[in-house]
């Protein structure tokens, strides 16, 4: 099943259900009028919701519309929480090294993760807004999934039944704010404003074999100005799984459904894989000639992040977004 | 105007307008359903929720019952946005200095703000629950204020108008998972558990002169198993104020309504004012007699956090919590 949600409605947006090949969709008032609304009661919103997607699928359906990625808000158009972990190492020893911040050896044991910021998600379409050209802005191709309620003290094996939904994301991010933000202790705050989403969330059974449970075994490509910068296979060197991550997040605390989970930067050690951001291609480039050549995002530049099935279909649709001034 | 949440009604609880005294309450369906729905349409419904709140202190409403402050949610009981700063440098400094950690210069410029979890807020006479004993709890009293839509590169000044409700609440914070988490370098995840707010949020006007537009110029009480922990002035020693804080977190973003914008832990430099939480004092035995005394909260320890009017009022009502296990 995919959902998503019209921007139109409100600030919570209108919940539509998609058709696999992301060509239709249709309004479920009768059933959930939002994504949050859903989430909340999701054991008893699913059946209806699945039952209306076949029929979708099947064109049974008279008041499916075509779908418009430009019409598309976040699937989530604001969200309660959003925990961003950062389980690929190897993304993380590239991008320290590239700020010269240490890498503690407890990252190597216990997950990293940040409280990321979710009151204005920004739509597949959405521009992003820059303030400052020289503030470094940089994309960041990551996996997510979104939770229903997860219980304070939740295990890894519990943690598997909380996953919901699945999606892609673009992290974006203020590279030349990080390292005096991050010398003050506290983690990110100026330096990740809001995050973009793909056009739908999926459920696991969209994904077939490529979904173990816990990781996402597809490569995630991302494109920038058209040209690409990397395809890294996200089920490769992911350090912490998403149960993993959730059971970290629920350590001290209970998550609240419609949770984001995301898995930070997807990376793998295989260079020929190419990069999900900038800054680990620019830190390859000052390992490999001494100094850094591509530039970050400037007003202009184009991203694009999708992820394509074994088949070569898209599974969430693109995320494009284009720099732009205030 | 004072407003709250009863936990009945679901997940965002159910909106009621309280009388001035704290004594009655009514509900406002008709206005708005939940704090969130009044926030996201604050212009249209404040003069309505106004009306109703004039009605109630004046006796003149049917429907008005007897508040009991074990029904309340927190007044917005999960929310999109809370960005806590650390705007007294006084506590910064000591709790780092507990802790080993250095005092960055850029801290006395620059305001100290980190990213808050937000979907499980905490009612005022919600227990806190502690699994582990050894995590070093404690309480952190502040003050917080409630803004509108708020524009991505708003100005100090600008600030001001968009402070729409004001709050007190305990940050609870888990001492001993700190240092381990901050020497990661992203900030605080497990170490900040669910906040617990006041029993209402409160209009600007409702505090008379202790406020300015940027600061609220009165004490703030909290006691820990009945013995008083401090008292220091909310409106001494704030190196960055509310219009500040603001201003800092809409740098590189917008903020949604219902954005929750924290001071961080009040604290004076005048040590007879005593402290808003324990680490605080345990530094100040230290320094002054070698060793930490005073213990984190245990099972069964009860915290009371409060703020009184010139005329010895309660404002906000008290948060009264106790340390249960799971």
């Amino acid at each position: 099943m995919k959902l998503t949600s019209l921007k139109d409605g409100g600030r919570d947006g209108t919940l539509i259900v998609v058709s696999r090949d992301l060509s239709t969709a249709v309004q479920v008032a009768n059933i959930a009028g939002t994504m949050q609304a859903a989430l909340d009661a999701w054991s008893e919103v699913e059946a209806g919701l699945r039952s209306t997607y076949d029929m979708l699928n099947d064109g049974r359906l008279e008041d499916a519309f075509a779908l418009d990625p430009a019409a598309l808000a976040a699937p989530l158009p604001r969200a309660y929480q959003w925990c961003d972990g950062s389980a690929y190492l190897s993304h993380a020893e590239l991008v320290r090294k590239a700020r010269g911040a240490e890498m503690p050896e407890s990252l190597y044991v216990d997950p990293l993760m940040y409280q990321g910021g979710s009151d204005t998600m920004q739509g597949p379409r959405d521009d992003i807004v820059l303030a400052d050209p020289d503030w470094g802005l940089d994309l960041e191709a990551e996996i997510a999934v979104i939770t229903d309620d997860v219980p304070l003290g939740t295990s890894v094996d519990q943690a598997v039944d909380h996953i919901k939904l699945i999606t892609i994301l673009n992290d974006v991010s203020l590279r030349l704010l990080m390292p005096a933000e991050l010398a003050k202790g506290f983690g990110f705050f100026q330096s990740k404003p809001s995050t973009a989403f793909a056009p739908v969330f999926v459920t696991p059974d969209e994904l077939g074999s490529a979904w173990n449970g816990r990781r996402l075994a597809l490569p995630i490509m991302s494109h920038v100005n058209g040209e690409l910068l990397g395809a890294p296979n996200a089920g490769d060197d992911l350090d912490f799984d998403f149960a993993t991550l959730i059971a970290h997040a629920t350590k001290t605390r209970s998550l609240g459904p419609g949770t984001i989970v995301g898995s930070g930067t997807v990376s793998n050690r295989n260079r020929l894989a190419g990069s999900s951001c900038l800054q680990e291609r620019r830190m390859i480039e000052k390992i490999e000639t001494g100094e850094f050549k591509t530039p970050f995002l400037q007003y202009g530049d184009t991203v694009r992040i999708e992820m394509f099935d074994p088949q070569g279909r898209t599974i969430f649709g693109a995320i494009e977004q284009k720099v732009v001034r205030p």
